[in-house]
């Protein structure tokens, strides 16, 4: 059964029509899918509605300020519904209880499967930015929570206002979200200009392991076991550091080498040039896109590097 | 003689009755400056005037893109103005020569002590934003050229948007830039993700001497001479590396002690707590600002760190 594809003026007048709302984000919950949820289950809940929110995984403490003050009702939910949501795959543990049952999907993703009965889709920096309509849509009142919600969602998408697929309705959408109280400073520093003291720890590191190739156009760093052990790093924490090779003037592929628990390494690749991260990655098996790719390894750390430097080569264009 | 303050709409009807303008910009010059000075240049040869930009000192490189077809016809000023110029000091050496002659100053800092026959000042996070102004008033096109030039003065200025100066207003200039063109994603790249070999290797180093004290709520990194000679930093990469002990999730007090080449230390101190800063360098015979100061310190290393940190025990806040 094919999703019925709705705008946000459809959006909204479904969610005026409803009650008893379960609101679902995707797993390994972030600023977007999180912003969404309690931006749209406070703005429901003033309209005199039940909404609750469940997500696949426990809530991170870093999001902790978007629901702190949020008191969910118990009820049995008459409309499931999900936000920033491509797949019902991305629902985890929370997929075979609701995937069939989707009523209504919000996102922003290109990629997403027409899984729900209907779905708002509007390629947008943030999933917060279609939340952000259908709230005006709904009349609800942007309260300075509302504003902190769709903020984080925008900004972490958006890498503040960096990435590319940041627009100037994105930017409107700030500026709306600034008149309406978004506590930006804070939330900002608290995003961006915050490190853990383990993250800084692996970062230098691994920032010791740098080395280059080919006059500086290639750059390769290594992230081992034993540096998670010693820096006690997290996944999420090691995502910054995986990008710092390509952020360097100069280096065309950037690479990260990634020792497993079971051995072996998981190599990825981001390219800056027109070299072609996918095909590199397919010559080991891996694949993905032209600017991101990865694949893995199965060889001591030497000579891994030495195959996968070799390959590289052939993949960098010649010097102008 | 007092400036006389006008607005945005006298600035411009005051460039359009002009012609042969020379507009200058500060020393040291960056994004905002030459941002300004050349969406200036760009939009007043537009209308068929004469223009020219002289800057104190050299353009730095990675700012060419701002200027790079910009050809300047040579003629005698009649008119000179001055971009996000606070201050005739900040003329540099071009002080002895225009201080007592400018017409007209368009800038953003509150500070800014009047110099000019007539001054269009409005806080706002980037001069740019001003600029933006007087052109729409000047009915000039916005063209794409003008808009990464005042795009680039507004990202660098707010941090990407990320400094608590950043308003509704400057997001929504930035909105109108990008439909005017603006090379965002690049420029984004270019100012923002972009690291020079010798910054990341001093910062691997320096992020080698982080130590923590009072329960990680007090960071100290050291950069020396011999790190500075081996990496072959340069001052404008040091800025970033001096704020990373304040980014550090619990850290109250963040410093950094840079070896002198004549030898001793300055040291830098940022604060986000109540710890004062500029009380603590007092203690040293030095001075600044509540959240950021510093001071000098003639001793080595060890014992001069061991003095700093008692110090600042004094002035830590009581744990909660």
């Amino acid at each position: 059964m094919a999703t019925q594809w709705i705008d946000g003026d459809q959006a909204a007048r479904e969610l005026l029509a409803r009650d008893d709302i379960l609101i679902l984000t995707h797993q390994g919950p972030d600023g977007d899918t999180l912003g969404c949820a309690y931006a749209l289950w406070r703005a429901l809940t003033a309209l005199g509605k039940r909404a609750r929110v469940e997500c696949p995984d426990p809530l991170p403490e870093r999001f902790s300020y978007l629901h702190q003050d949020c008191e969910a009702p118990a009820f049995q939910p008459a409309y499931i519904m999900t936000v920033d949501v491509a797949d019902t795959q991305l629902l985890g543990d929370l997929a075979e209880r609701y995937a069939g049952q989707i009523a209504l999907c919000i996102d922003h993703h290109s990629s997403n499967i027409g899984y729900a009965e209907k779905t708002f889709l509007r390629p947008a920096a943030a999933a917060c930015e279609l939340i952000y309509e259908v709230l005006k849509k709904l009349s609800a009142p942007i309260t300075k929570q509302i504003a902190d919600c769709l903020y984080t969602g925008i900004a972490t998408d958006s890498g503040c206002f960096k990435y590319s697929n940041t627009t100037a309705d994105t930017h409107r959408t700030a500026a709306a979200l600034f008149e309406a109280g978004a506590d930006y400073e804070q939330i900002n520093r608290y995003l961006f200009d915050t490190k853990s003291k383990s993250r800084v720890a692996i970062e230098q590191q691994v920032l010791s392991t740098m080395e280059y190739f080919f006059e500086g156009r290639m750059a390769v760093i290594l992230i081992t076991q034993a540096m998670l052990e010693s820096t006690k790093a997290d996944e999420s924490e090691l995502d910054g550091v995986s990008s710092l090779p390509r952020m360097i003037e100069g280096v065309e592929i950037g690479v990260t080498f990634r020792e497993k628990a079971e051995g072996g390494f998981k190599v990825s690749v981001r390219t800056t040039s027109t070299a072609d991260a996918s095909a590199i990655c397919g010559k080991f098996g891996g694949g993905g896109h032209q600017r991101a790719a990865g694949c893995r390894i199965e060889a001591p750390y030497p000579e891994a590097k030495r195959q996968f430097v070799a390959v590289c080569e052939e993949f960098l264009p010649q010097s102008k």
